[in-house]
């Protein structure tokens, strides 16, 4: 049975109640259980933490792990200013998948740039909460 | 039964003979009879041009037919181009998704920056042919 | 009796659907009813195209004419990426006067540079359709 | 009758003497008279002032006068450094309209940015002295 | 008795009737009446220039008055382009303190930059109406 | 009895002995101490980290509390870096003050852009330890 | 005998009319036959277009051809503007020999940079329709 | 008898008490009174104002004074912000020359681009007064 | 006898398995080993963290410390985006040398910019390990 | 018999040893012999220097030399940072054909700008030792 | 008896011959022949190079010698490349003016910004031959 | 015997006297002779020069001297400058080692792009004199 991890950075514990016109009103844990019905077969763990650090930590401890089939990651506000993020995805063996809710490329300015791109598989933004389930596919 | 359009950009002709290291070795049209094996309850419409303005036309023509489910747009180099394709895609109704094969963001300066994605739904890059795959579930 | 021709650029064959919002909702063909009733003295020619290369063929075509008391020209899109068209612009020899419809110095960061800006006469921009009247005025 | 207020900025009370190559030479008290004969029926105040601030104080004062048609206004230098002035337009009734009598797009760098386009109804550039009479044609 | 000067730049002597949803609509005679009635034992004097160079003028009349606590400045959009006014700043004896009643950092590209911030004591922005009082505190 | 959370962000715990020709030589302790005394009515309360995790997990804690008049935010160095800081003062309630010590504006490049003004009430900056009063009257 | 393709871009079919001062007074048509006068063992092959999309297709074409000895290409304003025909010279088998009449780095900024030049063999620029002959030398 | 003018812009007024360590400790009235003495023969008027239209005026007034050798012109701030002040220069007759008492090469980056240079005779900068000494006999 | 603090910041934990093309196949265990061995007269502490705020921590933790001759700072991609790092180098009294085992100039465009430098007493970069021993030899 | 002079610059000396992954293998002086076969009726001058004022001083001492045809000059990475290398050009009267062995314009990208090419007659890259071929067939 | 030592860089030997329009028709020699004469208590000694090594060299040589009451330096094309000449003036005790004979401020971009003015006491530029008269003046 | 070539730059040769503040009081006569002291066992020779030419001439000379471990070369200015002293280091065989004397991360702008540093082994930066010392410690 496959392993996937979604790990989501910093802010995106609020989903559901932050910026709802920007993210939707749906709460990870709601979106999680949809999830685990829609994939039976897959395991799905999920992780989430507003440390630059504890997002490099989880990578790292995960990274290896040959059962994993890969990392879905929304890196929120991390992935415009990480670069130790980057390194951390570049230094793992498992493939990460970048994923972002909304259209990045129509927001503001510094949010069209994404430094974790270049170290990632791909990248999918701006089908909403979709954007993990698509980003599950890709690495399935 | 749903109808999706793909269009393919400048260049995507050559896909399997062109810069293999970059795009793969599946040609275009292996890869549609691949898809229409995998959707059999969609029906799938391909254009591909070198034309700016072909694909401009093609947009229009198509871009308001309530049967389409959406388009998947692989607007190759014009990608980092054309304004007047990001105004197609403004004009039309039906939802546009951008693909692309290569991980546009971990290749030279001048292909990180997409004209047409703030005009797009999502966008969708560096899933080798699986990109559009996942560009037609975006839209299912 | 003096000739005008109107050139207009991509996309602009859909005014009156397209983001009326920004460009109105007065199709071009009504507009250029209103025109000739207004200006019985002069002939009015029309001509509309997506491919840059057509609108190039079209200002070669006509630019030596001599009978043409000058081009009004709205290139669209074009009007920020096409170093092709200003170098059409410079080759020919009729007056070629630049009209955009909406006042593009208030619209997004790409929009407020023309590169044909400097190959034309003069400019005319924000004033609508009305746009058309006051380029069609600058050449008589 | 309508009421129509040109107003000029720097410099261009030197107008007809000062670098003819650019501005032509054609002194502003020849424009007006010329000006009233080709528009009997509409009423052309004049106003021209060095001072930034005379120019904000101006706009002040015929910015809210209910019949005045609107204002044409050749900001000089100003066009390209004076935020204040275009705050001042933000902050009247009556709509401004901008003019230039040379291309400023095919001259130096600092003159290819207005800071007052984007809060004028248009912009109207490169006609020489008939730049005026598009921009009184724009507001009737 | 402590004496205050407040300095108001261009455009805002149509406070309460310009742009009120980024101003309010309070005008500054109100104000004034109701900061009288705080500051019972503060005697607090008014400018207000849309002239650049008056205001230049006023604050070197008042820099070397030793009675006055300091100034409240808004310089209005000369806070973006007057360097001329942060030499007489730097020029005189009295603390100046920058006040905005809109948060500029929110605002467009071109009012993020203050020229005159690095001469000023301070900075005090986005509070409204409340900028001015919370100046006052800053001198007191 | 309302209540007001000061938050500060990296190196701040080192006031009084960091910089002192910067910072001052009042540690936060005893600054702390004279607000309370000057405030008799406020319940202030205090958090500093040297972790953007922590400052983020801070806001989102305490950015839903009814009770809470709002936030004064010191966010040192972060304030200059950390978008995702930005996100989370977007992602709460609680209206929240930005507060600098020294002058930022007439500091080193870096130190003139901040990433989360425009995420909150307004700022202040440049009046040593008394910044922080003044987003306490601010709030107030 | 050797066979080599010369490709001309937008506006060139206008040569000897166009701009004479910049481009010089030849024609194409008379360069041509003076070339297959001075290249007897040399077929020769001539394409124009203004289409960027022509340009593309006609390197597809011929780019596979093993007789040719390799193309010389003068892409005109497409030369700054089209990572598309970059592309297309980077997917063919056959060399490309980069050309201009003029010197373009002795002409406006927006000549300077050539998106086409890392995909050519080599580049020749500056010696009027001689460039042409030079281009065909370097490929034989 | 040669006549010169000097013109001074805005907070020189202050020369002598103004940042001495910059500017020096010699006020221009005292420093015009040395150089009566130094030339006799020369006839040397002065003109001080903070408003940049007042210089345009003056500049107006003077510019086509036959018995002028010319103008000494030290714009202060203007000299970095004030395009109508070097459009004024451009549209008088008598030769201008620019100067500066400090090393503005030397000082922050906004004062390292002077807009009225390319517009005056020549600049001389960083000797202290014996700068408009200098620009006299420049113009001598 | 001498103590050294070695500090290595984020992913550098995975050194001899991250990246081996650019870091090498040495883990930091191995290193630490070999150097207790080449500096028997010197007590060599060492700390990892992914951490930001851990790293800033530690600095203002050993920072006052005398008995510390200084600190080997490696601060793998935080280098890059930490303002907060060199602020908490500047707040300290013990030295810090940065040192990189890359030749960080040779890299990457964000990689060639180190924001903690200026902080620094000096900085050795591209001697592979042996970095860090050229770090403590400077600091002995 | 037609005289013609090449000139190297730095590092040219090594041609043949230096990266030969760039600059091939073969020597100048080898080179040169082959040229003197292909050429019998030219007679054929080599110069080069590693120092920036021999290359200047030796195009003064021929750059008036009416026997001289023109002078194929390979500044090396003089090229990319030598102004004075460019008046010097500019100064002489013999024309100046730049040549790169190297396709700079696929080189990193300090070696994309030449501030010699606007001073020359035409430049030549990327043909490997044949770019001197083409400069002396340019110049014949 | 005072003396001054003028040192002209590269290409400045040819003054008289070199670009007229932009330099003049008078050379060095006769110059300084007409200085001899116009300043007979003063002992000019003058030094050319096209060597950046040779002009900091004699800096070097010259830099130290108190009976030199400084040195007036035209580095030609050196004053915008040259930042070890910078270095060299910085170095030495006597005073170094700056001198050009056309008014830099007016030419292309690259010669708009100088590198030594920084290190110089003044500058003076645009006025012919006379610049280097003006410099001497400075001097004394 | 091992040897070391260490390498001076411009400016270097009056280390002792030039800027103390920034450079220190020792000449390099004085350092050279306690490194002799301190490396018996190793021959350390020495090299100076104000010209680029011959910095680049020299490491020609012993770039490819089996019997060198290695170049230390402080290049002085031309560091930030001279790319033909970047080739000559890619032209050679011997590793260089990039030494500074000053922290030139913590200096102007322009010193803080090393032009040279991508071509060396490493860099080492900040540690006055000993940063030689250091340099010859990463060689051996």
């Amino acid at each position: 049975m496959p392993k996937i991890l979604i790990i989501n950075g910093p802010n995106l514990n609020l989903l559901g109640t932050r910026q709802p016109e920007v993210y939707g009103r749906v709460s990870m844990d709601e979106y999680l259980k949809a999830l685990s019905v829609d994939y039976p077969g897959v395991e799905i763990e999920y992780y989430q933490s507003n440390h630059e650090g504890d997002l490099i930590d989880r990578l790292h401890e995960s990274g290896f792990d040959e059962e994993l089939a890969g990392i879905v990651l929304n890196a929120g506000a991390y992935t415009h200013t990480s670069l130790a993020l980057a390194d951390a995805i570049r230094s793992i063996d498992r493939p990460v998948v970048e994923v972002h809710i909304s259209n990045i490329a129509a927001r503001e300015e510094i949010r069209r740039t994404s430094l974790i791109a270049p170290a990632c598989r791909g990248t999918i933004a701006g089908f909403g909460m979709d954007s993990y389930r698509l980003g599950i596919e890709a690495l399935l």
